[in-house]
């Protein structure tokens, strides 16, 4: 099909520094599973933010398809970077996250500070976050690829994006 | 969990309107897949633009690892509508379809005419259109979820999307 090298080439220090840039910009994110109705791809868009400590985290309902797929499979994946107004959208930078996903018990004695952290960069939030049907998911990064344009592809470790 | 009713509507007339203007907008798509790899979610961003019949056709590389996966696993998912500058990005619209890859070979007698649409309203893609590794890929629609924000979730049929 072709004779090109691998187009993806390990992390380097400006690699990482995007990384960075779209996770802290990141107040969303599209987010694939598997349905666990038909073992086929689903997406949805999340929240996205992170703990205090760094760690990605969104809040999501139960009566959104992600929550049930993400119980059945927690193997999931994440991508951050949004489109700009100019030129080929496929040039702009985006960040494809692999991630684990690992629900937050109501009575998890670290949800409380989990909430708080949320609600100061999700202010909106507060309208629904303590609906019963709302849950806090830490998404535990296993892998990521950063496409920064056209052949402009790395590879991160959750070291990376820290 | 929850004791409330099923929070996804069939479609209406408004709800095929903005699925219709969120397709109609849309340049390029989050794309789920099935990676082959691992058998866990993947995801990625792709161009998105129609035929000039009004099918669903994406273009993509060998390079990107979306395309093994579409190979390996045509059932795919793919997320449209973008968030603008203002309030909850959960509020703002966008379209999750479900759909079934079909790629188009390089001697298919229906690819002249594909390319040159997509041409028309993916100019940019002129630079790569005709190299070994790219294909143009049918997504064909299985069925949708139209999210207008919270609790505006209605069900689509392909149809509701023509």
């Amino acid at each position: 099909m072709t004779s090109r090298p691998d187009p993806v080439a390990p992390a380097d220090a400006a690699a990482r520094a995007l990384a960075r840039e779209l996770i802290d910009a990141a107040r969303f994110a599209a987010l694939s599973v598997i349905d666990p109705n038909d073992g086929l791809p689903g997406i949805s868009r999340i929240a996205f933010g992170r703990t205090a400590g760094g760690g990605f985290l969104t809040l999501i309902s139960a009566l959104a398809p992600h929550f049930a797929a993400l119980q059945a499979q927690p193997g999931c994946a994440l991508m951050l970077g949004e489109v700009g107004e100019k030129g080929d959208p496929l040039t702009h930078p985006r960040l494809m996250i692999k991630a684990r996903a690992q629900f937050v018990a109501g009575d998890d004695p670290a949800r409380p500070a989990l909430r708080a952290h949320w609600l100061d960069h999700h202010p909106k939030a507060r309208l629904y976050v303590d609906f019963a049907d709302f849950a806090f998911v830490r998404l535990i990064p296993v892998s990521a690829l950063l496409n920064g344009g056209f052949a402009r592809a790395f590879r991160l470790e959750p070291s990376d994006m820290g």
